[in-house]
């Protein structure tokens, strides 16, 4: 008993997912990676690397951006790639070093440790409320005001996987121009929607100086190994401050040639957007029947409420989900599952339902 | 002619040693790793973690810290490991935010980028000078004082390779724990010196807690593509505050297998330290012969003088060594080049022989 309690409260405590090392489990539904897994070309590309890795790494990543540029049809030199987005999230706070930001919750909890490392005195929190499904509403808008530094504005969010209404974030990105507030627009998780062009913000990196717009291979690919992300912004000055916040070689070798993999992938992105829209649909539809509280997601990942004792139950099973009280605006009985092949989906849902109908209404917070 | 005098200012430009990525070269002597090659272990290893891209890397380093602590016969929890050593070099500054630091020059450049991206505002340099045939003396104990917050020691040092006495070593160590003043030793170079026993700082990490001591793997196993180092401090706050001045997923899998990979390496540090020992002399003979002034490097590359254009005239024959005058404390007229296998470095005297031969004494420079 001693033991068990224990390991619950490690695992209370994930701070994030993927952690499969602390424990074991059969399928890890707490990383929110393509389902798609990772393309045979990035792992023949990793396979490569292996040739050549008494090299440095090209520390400007000439190809792997001239490849970018050519697909975004943006300048390369607006394009900067980094050690996964998570450090580009730190390297952004460090070339900006904001006295004060606005952060939306629940969210990504490396945008507040990016902010406390940098220095950054203040941090404003624009919480989504239940009530309003999580979602984020037109009163952000009061929050961004002259003495904001810098925002960072996931889309969709994460956990919840919301879409922010495309006219709100153009109105969001128009009052940060106006009141000089810097914003990282992260799309870590957008291009695994099912229409990107209608929500992405890269459109408007071009007239608008204090906008980065943040992007993961992690996830998009499937390649969470590599670690490798990219941001796009047309703000020389900031560029040259992103450049002197950090090392001079953040991208191995391995991670350049995986991304220049990737990039040349010609159906994976759309296949994976018709996988996904699917086995959303399904696997909302399996909550439901389950009695589970869902919400919105358009993402790659769905956002429920459950009992407090979810992880725990799901992990005596083998599986692992993503336990969300750690994030700042929610509490305990809210999770966060990756969406995966069917298979994996029927799984999960097959124990979901039999945690369900096993605990009954002893679950606490279970609508059952 | 244009185009011609464009790439030589791109090339005395050159921040770094290893960028083939701007121009082709037959044999790069401006990288200083490992003369033996990347071992295959590590190339098998790289190529194994191609399989497992999907999951995320361990956001401890678990396996591979618990080999450097194996190895090291220290506390695994004093290791941090990370994106290289140079990303540690930001790491350590970020974590102290120091108001005044002292570094020695000439140096590695990326202490005084690190001391900048994380803030410094006064850095005060220790100049080692041609006529103390660039060592490292006594007199820098009287910089280190109260109202410094940390220092940077390379040892042995970039780009002299020359070693500061074990006494002077522990005179700084002494002063600095004295003054609270962060010694960050870096012994990026230091395994593969002939007795690098003789001159870590290791063995004194448990007694200061001032002290960290950083360490690579990028030189030390020639896998500069892969990008892996690590830091040892027994400074728990220190630990701390490094970790959260840093993303949770510096070190992907690729790197930390490639690690893992280098520590179960049984002769080859040993087999290299003969080596490097018997090239440097050959050099430093050849060197001798040809009349270029050559410092007492104890590392696996070699600090000379020559003339101002060497770097171009080296270039025409199809080899990039690496020009010094961009390091603080150095002008034109210095240079760098790797100690690497037997046909290599006779390949370099014997070109270097027939530039000062070709040239006599129209070189500036020149001692012939």
């Amino acid at each position: 008993m001693q033991e068990k309690s224990k390991e619950e409260m490690e695992m209370q405590e994930q701070e994030h997912g993927g952690d499969i090392y602390s424990a074991s489990y059969r399928v890890d539904y707490s990383v929110s990676v393509n389902p798609l897994g990772t393309p045979h070309s990035v792992r023949h590309a990793v396979m490569r690397s292996a040739g050549v890795l008494e090299r440095y790494p090209d520390v400007k990543c000439r190809d792997l951006r001239r490849k970018l540029s050519d697909l975004l049809h943006l300048p390369a030199h607006w394009i900067t790639c980094g050690n996964g987005a998570a450090e580009l999230i730190y390297t952004v706070a460090l070339a900006r070093r904001p006295k004060k930001a606005l952060v939306i919750c629940p969210g990504f909890s490396e945008y507040e440790k990016a902010l406390h490392a940098a220095g950054c005195g203040e941090i404003l929190y624009y919480l989504c409320s239940r009530e309003n499904e999580f979602r984020v509403e037109e009163d952000v808008l009061d929050l961004i005001t002259e003495d904001v530094d810098m925002m960072y504005l996931c889309n969709p969010g994460n956990p919840t996987g919301i879409l922010i209404r495309p006219e709100l974030v153009l109105r969001i990105l128009k009052r940060c121009t106006e009141k000089e507030v810097l914003l990282a627009a992260d799309e870590c998780f957008l291009e695994m929607t099912a229409h990107p062009g209608e929500h992405t913000l890269l459109g408007h990196v071009a007239d608008n100086s204090n906008l980065i717009v943040l992007r993961s291979f992690t996830k998009t690919y499937a390649m969470p190994g590599v670690r490798l992300g990219y941001l796009v912004t047309s703000n020389r000055e900031l560029i040259e401050k992103i450049r002197f916040s950090v090392q001079p070689w953040p991208v191995s070798i391995p991670a350049q040639m995986a991304g220049e993999a990737a990039l040349d992938e010609k159906d994976y992105l759309e296949e994976s957007r018709v996988l996904i829209v699917r086995e959303r649909r399904y696997m909302r539809q399996s909550f439901e029947r389950i009695g589970i509280r869902c919400y919105d997601s358009e993402a790659n990942f769905l956002f429920f409420e459950g009992p407090e004792n979810l992880l725990a139950l799901s992990a005596k099973r083998g599986i692992l989900i993503r336990d969300c009280r750690g994030y700042r605006g929610l509490g305990p009985g809210y999770y966060r599952v990756a969406i995966r092949t069917r298979r994996d989906n029927e799984e999960l849902c097959g124990i979901l339902s039999n945690i369900y109908r096993t605990a009954g209404h002893y679950l606490p917070g279970s609508e059952q």
